[in-house]
């Protein structure tokens, strides 16, 4: 077999259009390196194309259809109850993520970076082929990011029609229920959207709380918040085997209690995890990076684009720059959010103080969420008093996030982060409140 | 005229019970100063009685309403137009405002402030009268605020019956028609909250942009929003004299060109701006502070608070920190919002620079605002790349504003501020998509 040498020389190759590949492309390019980047499917990965926008996009019409039911608490009178046209909530989903699809595309244009639609294999450090065509390179960037984790040991998975997260985004009529295994980001996300459209749901969840790795106390709130509206929740719950019928499919379990419990509903969806993607490549050398969810350490969007940024900086000037894992914050965009960074009360040392404030201590968050209780913890180091975690539950969370991430990031102590000022009245400000 | 003299003797005195005064009274008592507070009418001052807390509570019901009437655009179905219950909206401010203030009450008590409701009038730099009592201190905490000012030299006025905001605040029918003098931030949110009322609007501003103060593009893209949305804008226009007829008010105007222009409306609201409270005190002396809206330098209850906090630092180890008010965020809280802090294109050096991003390079943003633009501008010193300003148009601006406040107050550069991991996706990542 003779195969054809391509006359492109580059300097960087990135495999994987997703957060990580698309930032470390248009890094690289941007300070004048020769970039190629491989994409087997849809620039933008994962994140784009089926989950952080996309995800988004749906629940903030969930949002809406919650705020629209509880409008006559604020004064506001909706005569006929809300609907939800999924149809056209899935359309416009399409459509954001297409045209974000362009924006990304333009940025890779405007950055000069050669984007090669299809699967490359590494074939060593300085080589690359894609379909057929073989690309030689100083360095490689593996962006080949995550895919959904199907636990093909529960008996009887594979002989059922059930969903992945993908489904999940492109179901055009609302299930009547829905059984959610896995009560992770994920699961919870979409738990709380079909919920909100009038699906019955349960979840269904091995360890004893929902949302794994999130302070216990905020994730426990969330989830009595939504058992309170209808969803059911099955912790320490194992899944013994899935089984169809008369159109319906049966989830058999074992509670924590050892009783035998079985859940029916029309559709099943499998949120158990995901998992990286291994790329094509026999050994991992000194010029090849791993950014993102293939590295498997945080699997999110934000992380990964740090990730590739520090790998430019690695191969412009030999950067040894290190992430602060501590400093990422995380969100689940339930309603109400979630967010979270740094440490928790699990996971802070004995030397640590937890300072715990309702959100309603913020006047804004009174103004916006009536009825609404929502929580704010600070984790302070007893010694120094500085910032190392901080945990809330209430919207907008996912927003106010960022302060606290700056804060532990800038290593700031709570004197100096309450000497930040706070405009008035923000929900923000609770940090403000919290640290007086 | 014999005098009792009261046997109490305090650290601290603080004349007026808004954010500055309940802020100095529990700072100061809770490093164990004693400390009285007066107060002639409400806990809370202006900013908690007739000011952020209730506008923002009117303001959000609007937002409700406003996004009610977009929901079809987000695949939600509403079949019957929403109305709104005014009465229902001003008893659910209200319930809020007598929250806080218990809230306010329950601090002072906590903190051992003496709280004492009766106006304070200052006899020397050591004693204090209230209700015929006199009080000695060691040290005296002003923060007597401000009050509405109204121009009496416009003809006719004394005449007519205008409301001043807290009119607006406790109206139970909105107004058919609605004349606001004063296109300021008060003027403006009034605006936009009776305008979602389905009352007509017109604005009457005597400078040649509304928001005088914020980023004048700013200012013009939300003046040109809410005039595509019905609101009349009269700029560079002055108000000549204003007269009563058949229950409506004529406001006589001569606009920028010079041409007469009458606007009759069922309501005039008085909006031109706020003056200091100066307190019952012959002179200042050395052991006497004045804290917020008193002092006339910002007139918003996040510095005022501020100021306070200062105060007590400087009563207690004559520390000499100052604050840097470029550093302190303004944000109204119309619908969009509008926030910023720092240096403005206007008033920024020929050294800066000026990056302007659109809104909807934030995938968040095009999420939860279909069709709109929104801008986000961030000023930079050309020579080290310090951040200097940063002004946004788009939800939610008030809530993302401290981080700019925070990377300008933290002095950060571009690079050091594009580091900050902000979480994906979120509308606060416009500021690393700026920075990149």
């Amino acid at each position: 077999m003779t195969e054809k040498i391509s006359t492109y020389d580059y300097d960087v190759a990135v495999i994987g259009g997703g957060p990580a590949g698309y930032t470390a492309a248009e890094a690289a390019a941007k300070v004048g390196l020769s970039v190629v980047l491989f994409e087997k499917n849809q620039l933008g990965g994962t994140c784009l194309n089926e989950g952080c926008i996309p995800t988004k996009t749906l629940l903030y019409s969930a949002k809406l259809l919650d705020n629209i039911r509880s409008a006559g608490k604020y004064g506001i009178i909706v005569p006929t109850l809300p609907t939800s046209d999924l149809p056209k909530i899935i359309a416009r989903k399409n459509k954001i993520v297409r045209k974000l699809q362009i924006g990304v595309k333009a940025k890779m244009e405007r950055a000069g970076v050669h984007v090669i639609i299809g699967e490359a294999e590494i074939v060593d450090g300085c080589l690359v082929r894609c379909k057929d065509e073989s690309y030689t390179t100083q360095n490689i960037i593996i962006c080949t990011g995550s895919e959904v984790f199907i636990p093909n040991s529960i008996p009887g998975l594979c002989d059922v029609p059930y969903w992945t997260h993908r489904d999940a985004l492109n179901c055009t009529e609302p299930p009547v229920s829905l059984t959610v295994i896995g009560g992770g980001v994920i699961g919870m996300e979409f738990a709380a959207f079909y919920h909100a459209l009038g699906t019955n749901v349960t979840v269904i969840e091995m360890q004893d709380e929902i949302l794994g790795g999130i302070d216990r106390e905020i994730a426990s709130q969330l989830r009595m918040e939504y058992a309170k509206r209808g969803i059911v929740f099955l912790l320490g719950t194992k899944v013994d085997s899935v089984s169809q019928s008369a159109g319906d499919i049966n989830t058999h379990c074992t509670t924590a209690d050892g009783s035998p419990v079985d859940v029916t509903s029309q559709r099943l969806l499998i949120a158990v995890g995901r998992r990286p993607v291994k790329p094509l490549v026999e050994n991992v050398t000194q010029n090849m990076y791993l950014c993102g969810d293939v590295n498997g350490k945080s699997m999110l969007a934000h992380t990964a684009m740090r990730e590739a940024e520090l790998a430019v900086d690695h191969i412009l000037n030999g950067s040894e720059e290190k992430i602060n894992y501590h400093t990422i914050p995380a969100v689940v965009y339930t309603n109400p959010e979630v967010a979270s960074v740094g440490l928790t009360e699990e996971t802070a040392s004995s030397g640590s103080r937890i300072i715990r404030i309702p959100m309603t201590y913020s006047g804004r968050f009174m103004v916006e969420n009536e009825g609404a209780n929502g929580l704010c913890k600070i984790i302070v180091n007893e010694s120094d008093e500085r910032i190392l975690g901080v945990h809330v539950l209430g919207n907008p969370a996912s927003e106010i996030i960022a302060l606290a991430g700056m804060a532990i990031m800038q290593k700031m102590t709570i004197k100096e982060w309450k000497n930040v000022i706070f405009p008035h009245p923000t929900v923000g400000e609770i940090f403000h409140e919290a640290l007086s």
